[in-house]
């Protein structure tokens, strides 16, 4: 017995998004089902279905920014009942018993964990995620929502978007009195300014876009800088803890390197298709600074950010979109063209 | 007033090192004046002479490797009497009141150290360094020696090579129970294993020679990987904690990156000429792996791991030679043809 749900799919790297027929499975003792109603739209989605990471099984399914309401839960589920608020991120599943898991990092699972969609990092079976109107995870991967209902379009960007940034901000110890850089205001930069900010850090907004600035300010950067102005950017030399770079196009990161103190650290949480320039390595030595990178985060980290969001008023800022508008939305935010997160409805999914 | 030096410089970027006349300040009040006894021979030597940095003074007397005895001392020096023993490494001056140099890393000093040749980093007066008979240094920056006296030569490449490899093993906590590895069997590498062994951890070391093997783990390797060995790599597979890597060489750095666990950091202390190949950052955002830099140690740090080294009766292995053999011991240099750091015996320049 299986539960039928329709979906979206693409079902080659050049095929469109289009009606699909899936199944999930029947709740088991410690699983949760949940109908969805937001499903947010991830540029990892795009990546996937068009193969860009060259490890895409089809059909393809994606959506990872799920939230919904439960529908059904088994025997041996706690934590959840019918008609609670619902989230699932990126993962579905992990081994559980390699250190990282033991430490609730199941991002980093030794074994790999199992992606929402596209089953597990290592290969496996495909898995298919929340571009559809139902999904059956386990419990320990399902996260509770405790902001207001209306906001749940907005919420959904979060179990991404949001952790991916709130991960590395916590991991690098962001707060009050640190000067913090975010490079690149799209999904990604616009909710890095806003953690960093309720954080309490002073955080500077870097864009190649002078259109961005005002939007730069109001979501919580107390400065933002053209990062096509050298002059202006020179003026950051040497003077920020931390950055935290969300551009995934390759470019310079010496440019940003420098504006890193002695011990200072970047981290990139974007994944170029090709690598960025090499970097100098006395951008690195002459300061002790850092090149890092950072994948989403644990499970246990995501319900704290979703929790300190929903304590901070903070969402993602959304344009609502009908299912059926995936392959144009696809195409505007190949052009930036979003402020700053795409969410689809699910009940335009009938 | 001021004291002659015999010396040996290069007066352009093509010509050898030769015979050349200099001239030292007269001890001030904090100054200390050594005669040099020992000079180690550092790959920036040949850089700086060689203008391969494209900053260069010249004439260009190199050499930041120096031991020697006190010779005199000026009205406020409390630390040192004639007839010490005394080293300098690669810095003789800083600003004093950055936060840096007020931390104790004047390496890092926001206005630029004055290197013990070559003059300030962000350029300045030229200064000459131990390629000569003697030197004049402030208190501050003058090293305490502790080692035995028998064994002077072999402690002169301490200053560098051994502060290199020492700052970044401690700054990254390298001890009991943490598996590090170290790329590149040379004058760095080999201190670099002396001391992370010294410290307590598990010692791999990474080389691309089967002919250094033996010598790896008579240095204190626990094991030695051929790095060119595909299977042999794998098998270190998110296996380490921490890597040094010692390698000035443009070289692949994803092969080393894959070989950190989870929160790893690779620390390179090498400059290449040109960049290495651009790393992958997947490589960095699977694990929140950090590529890092590291330059040289802070002058309490040197003191430390002098008396460290002392204390373990950690030296360099050495070549000692006469000072008119310094360019074919560059050429050999330029050979890997050195086991593991050549050392001027000052006493043959006359």
């Amino acid at each position: 017995m299986t539960i039928k749900a329709k979906a979206y799919a693409a079902q080659t790297a050049t095929s469109p998004l289009a009606p699909f027929d899936i199944e999930r499975r029947t709740p088991g003792p410690e699983d949760v089902q949940i109908r969805i109603l937001y499903c947010g739209v991830c540029h990892s989605d795009l990546h996937t279905v068009r193969n860009e990471w060259r490890n895409t099984l089809y059909p393809s399914v994606p959506g990872h920014e799920i939230v919904g309401r439960v529908v059904a839960v088994g025997d041996r589920v706690r934590g959840f009942k019918v008609g609670d608020l619902a989230g699932v991120g990126c993962m579905v599943d992990s081994c559980g018993h390699c250190p990282a898991c033991a430490e609730g990092e199941e991002q980093y699972c030794d074994n790999g964990f199992t992606g929402t969609y596209n089953g597990p990092l290592f290969g496996g079976e495909n898995t298919h995620g929340g571009y559809s109107q139902n999904i059956v995870v386990k419990e320990s991967f399902v996260l509770r929502i405790r902001h207001d209902e209306k906001d749940l379009a907005a919420v959904a960007p979060l179990l991404c978007a949001g952790i991916t940034t709130y991960s590395p901000l916590r991991h690098w110890r962001v707060g009050p009195g640190m000067k913090v850089g975010v490079v690149g205001l799209g999904g990604l930069g616009h909710m890095a300014i806003k953690i960093a900010h309720a954080l309490g850090a002073h955080v500077t907004l870097f864009t190649t876009s002078a259109g961005k600035v005002a939007d730069g300010l109001r979501l919580g950067a107390d400065a933002v800088c053209i990062s096509t102005d050298r002059e202006r950017m020179a003026a950051h030399a040497n003077g920020l803890d931390f950055i935290l770079n969300t551009v995934a196009a390759p470019h310079n990161l010496d440019a940003y390197l420098g504006l890193l103190k002695r011990n200072g650290t970047m981290t990139l949480v974007g994944a170029p298709e090709s690598p960025h320039p090499s970097p100098q390595v006395f951008s690195l030595i002459l300061k002790r600074r850092q090149l890092a990178g950072s994948l989403i985060g644990g499970i246990r980290e995501t319900q704290e950010m979703l929790d300190f969001c929903a304590e901070h008023g903070i969402v993602s800022d959304v344009e609502t979109i009908p299912m059926d508008y995936i392959n144009t939305a696809y195409e505007r935010m190949l052009k930036s063209d979003v402020k700053y997160r795409f969410v689809i409805d699910m009940a335009t999914l009938v």
